[in-house]
């Protein structure tokens, strides 16, 4: 069986992750090209990883005949327009959340997926593939926490973020904390319970950085949302952890609850010190999300071998773009927001 | 220095515990009268705890000399007129949550507590009075977790009282999920971050009993609030929770977060067996709240003592109950509610 | 029921606990009376708790008529004589462990209990009647964990005692770590398991504090015992604890393995901040085990009105010495030792 | 850089875990030869994994020309002198635990390992490569928790093995409990304090199982050490934990106290049902160590390729089995035993 052939697009902080894998950790498949204005990027792959093929053109890569797919880890504002021209050069696509900024433009990059049923589609919601919210999904599937009534979803990134995501935000436009932050959680909650959402409220706070008022951006924000079946969600999306990185999701039923991650444990160490019993925490996601990272990439070369589309598609990145901007606008306007489906 | 005789008007589940607390487990203080129509609640009163007088009409209780103090644990409607009365025979009373069920109501009867400032007038409210919950007020008080951000509140009813719930609720009125059993976490909610309510949305869901929509009751239900700084607060309200008695609260800052209860261990023993780790719960309030029960019984014989008043006042009593009916609005009309002050 | 009268002596640390208890927190008893040398532990006795009538002589306060029974909380080595003055002078009695620091003594006394057995013997083993063990217990008699193959109990003071115990250590003679921190455990083996040790080795090493060496002390010492059905006892105890008070104790067996007290948490609040997910700790045993005396000194004033023993025997305190006493010699020999019965 | 050829010995549960590992997720080596009596063994390499070069004869296979080094994965007693073969012929050697059952035969293969200092040896130890215990031992080499001065270990199998082993023990020899089940821990013991075992007592008990006492085995055991610096160690051993694979180990010093999975946590997920708060356990060595083995593979490679010897070396094989046989001799002729060494 060959191997498959990819080309990655983007290496920043999380494109150097994928690369890596892809270049190391994922079976049967080769990264052979990789695309980046950054010339350090391209001698990092060159040198780090040996890749053959380096790009300053996307469009070319994605022309070229040393790649059968592409990994889409640039800009968010980028993903729409590239998922366009890798498919229609004929490659399959993995692309990073969110699958574009703007419904319009993802329903048309929808479209263009739709029209090439037999190249791999698939959006980066890589706690899909963690080990532990695999195991909460299976037992939720089994029935054994009963139906579904509430589900609550915390995103929250470490604090020694937040000096530098001010100063950035001060000039750029992050596109909102529920865009920017809560995506990942928005997928779990219509992942877990199987349900669109309905109605959403949304509020926030900004209080160790006032100067985020003026940014329109947020310190940490929090939204409720009422699914169709009338399921409740509860998001806190924020910057400012001070323990580390804490993702943890909660979902209730008739019959039992499950946390996923109830605190960011970093591993198994206890240590009994004179601040009490410490558990450490993971303090961001390639720490915490290094396997799941690892299986979506396998995930996704199995799927172009196998010949199937992988569970994640292109709806569900427009729900969780119209979601998210869903909670913005609620929090803009201080009103109840409707979210619409297809 | 004499002793504080205290006439109880209630002997239900809670008002036996009060009672016995009374007459067995506080300093400074004897259960002189006991008050109730059901002739076998005094023959509680008399042969179990030895209280030598024993009345069917309260208001005779309040103008006896027998007593120098009331303790209300009547049904809810009744607190109100109960207080006036015994404010007005010259007693001090402690009354149970809520003080009231209709805010003019609440209010006619500040009037009447504020009319008489020597006599002590305390509400209920005892997980202020509790361990825990007083060792994370200080910690948040110390600064130690910085300003609030947002408060996380759970007060979830184990699932074996369901059954009985419904049945009680087919042919009764709680006052609803909100008022019934989230007036403890709106109390925390204010009491944790000194600010008062803005506004709320309110959503719930009938899983398991969903006759429970016909009675116009509900399962589990959940507010989001926004207080007047912005702080955020999330509350969840159940009565099925299959693994006890979940009573949870979090509060996150901007130096730190803080959960009090994140799981409701019983005690400190933890079994590992076939089903893994096990921490057994907490099954029901007199369990979790023993000591708290004690401890707020004996704050009141010490403020008649000291001639002072406790923290908890009428104003908590009067917007515990607006904001708890704000909730019931929202959820009811489906729509954002403005939550007044005075 | 006229109440039990009782008449303390010692009012250290401890006597202090009790006394207050005795006073203010037990039914159906007074604290009428208070024994000790210091003048000002009499006048504390006196001002903050009521006791009327006061004693520098021991043999004068049990043969006065304003006392049905002695609770001793003096130092361990005068536990015997004043069992013994007090059975004969027709007092009920409880003492704090250990009963005695001789074997033949001890032996002496239990023949002085024997001889009265209408009055009332306890030996202070609080930690039968805390409430995790006792859930613990209930646990293993049910045949939950199945049989037992092996139990561990660690005992370790905090920290924060070590330099006043260095100082202490340099000019008197504690009875050796075993047997004055041990044996608490020790009882908990005995108790738990309902087998006698048969065979100790027991080692120990001066890290922190090693001028201990010297003091023929330990820091920190470690016993194995085999017990006569081959179940095996490990037991750690200490007396540098960075992190608090610390009694642990697990009870493996063949269906299952609990632990009380895995950690030492202080209460139920979890604090997540730059040290990472965080338990505070108890830091003594007044605060771990303030219920646990309240209970067993109620346990021995219901003894005394239903005029039965306790479960805590005189034998009880000969085999916990006992057993003490050949951890200490397997200390010093370096060898293995083996403990007898009777 | 070409890649590292290896040959492994021995395809059975752990030699899968093995193979597969070296074939798919160690970067820089080929999996090029497999050598094994069971055809359906070889089957499986061939098939499953691609291996080109299968062998029965594992002499022949250590003087081909396919391979640059061995992985030997084969029962205990083959390893000296497996090791012995494959060095002899100019190869690199992995042997899983322990080198030999022996003494003396490890201290020959110990001489032929010495005489090929150009060629790697590592000896398979893996918890040394799990990213906790990596992340203990650098808190302890940090001076995190100050001088040592006990460490408890435990490790004890899943009872779901226990009928299987009995059936087992009856006619086999498993080298006993010590050697066969606490060699990891005493590697730990080593590892961690950096101090020789000095003397030791090990006692055992067969409750569930009593038949085992006539096959000389134990369902459960425990050891106390005392290393040279007086340290003191606390081993269990056992094949009887109802809950999971429980591997536990502690570590406590002048200045805290850490543990190591102080409960066998299978992922980040807790449950909360009827039982009440559940983490679900490992349940085998393939589950807990999954990344161990991988990080100990891959130090193997590195190891080769870098010219360097790994931490883990044939000493630490003598002196493991060495302790581990004194705790066997203690244990049969119930005496305390002193642990020699070179």
């Amino acid at each position: 069986m060959s191997k498959v052939r990819i080309g990655i697009v983007g290496l920043g902080r999380l494109g150097k992750v994928h690369a890596r894998n892809l270049a190391e950790n994922i079976q049967g498949c080769e990264l052979t090209a990789a695309c980046s204005l950054v010339p350090e990027e391209l001698e990092f792959a060159k040198n780090e990883l040996g890749v053959l093929n380096t790009f300053s053109d996307y469009e070319e890569m994605t022309k070229s005949d040393v790649i059968d797919a592409v990994f889409i880890v640039s800009p968010s504002g980028f993903h729409c327009q590239q998922v366009d021209t890798a498919m229609k050069n004929g490659k399959h696509v993995f692309t990073e959340k969110p699958l574009g900024l703007v419904v319009d433009e993802i329903k048309e990059t929808q479209e263009v997926i739709t029209k090439h049923p037999d190249q791999v589609f698939m959006l980066g919601f890589m706690r899909r593939y963690d080990e532990s919210y695999q195991y909460a999904k299976a037992m939720i599937d089994n029935g054994e926490i009963g139906e579904i009534t509430l589900i609550r979803c915390y995103g929250i990134d470490p604090s020694e973020g937040m000096e530098s995501f001010v100063e950035f935000a001060m000039n750029n436009d992050s596109g909102g904390l529920f865009l920017d932050m809560a995506i990942h959680d928005i997928d779990l909650v219509r992942w877990m319970t199987g349900q669109e959402v309905d109605k959403v409220w949304a509020i926030g706070k900004n209080a160790a950085y006032p100067q985020l008022d003026q940014a329109g951006e947020l310190e940490t924000g929090a939204a409720m949302m009422r699914l169709e079946d009338k399921t409740m969600a509860l998001l806190v999306a924020g910057r400012n952890a001070a323990h580390g990185y804490h993702v943890e999701t909660e979902v209730m039923g008739t019959k039992g609850m499950l946390r996923v991650a109830q605190v960011p444990d970093k591993n198994l160490v206890t240590v009994m010190n004179e601040h009490g019993t410490v558990r450490p925490c993971s303090q961001n996601f390639p720490e915490r999300f290094r396997e799941a990272f690892v299986r979506e990439a396998q995930e996704f070369v199995s799927c172009i071998n196998d010949k199937r589309q992988p569970e994640v598609n292109a709806y569900d990145g427009l729900q969780s773009t119209r979601i998210a901007l869903a909670c913005q606008e609620s929090f803009d306007t201080d009103s109840l927001i409707e979210v619409g489906k297809d």
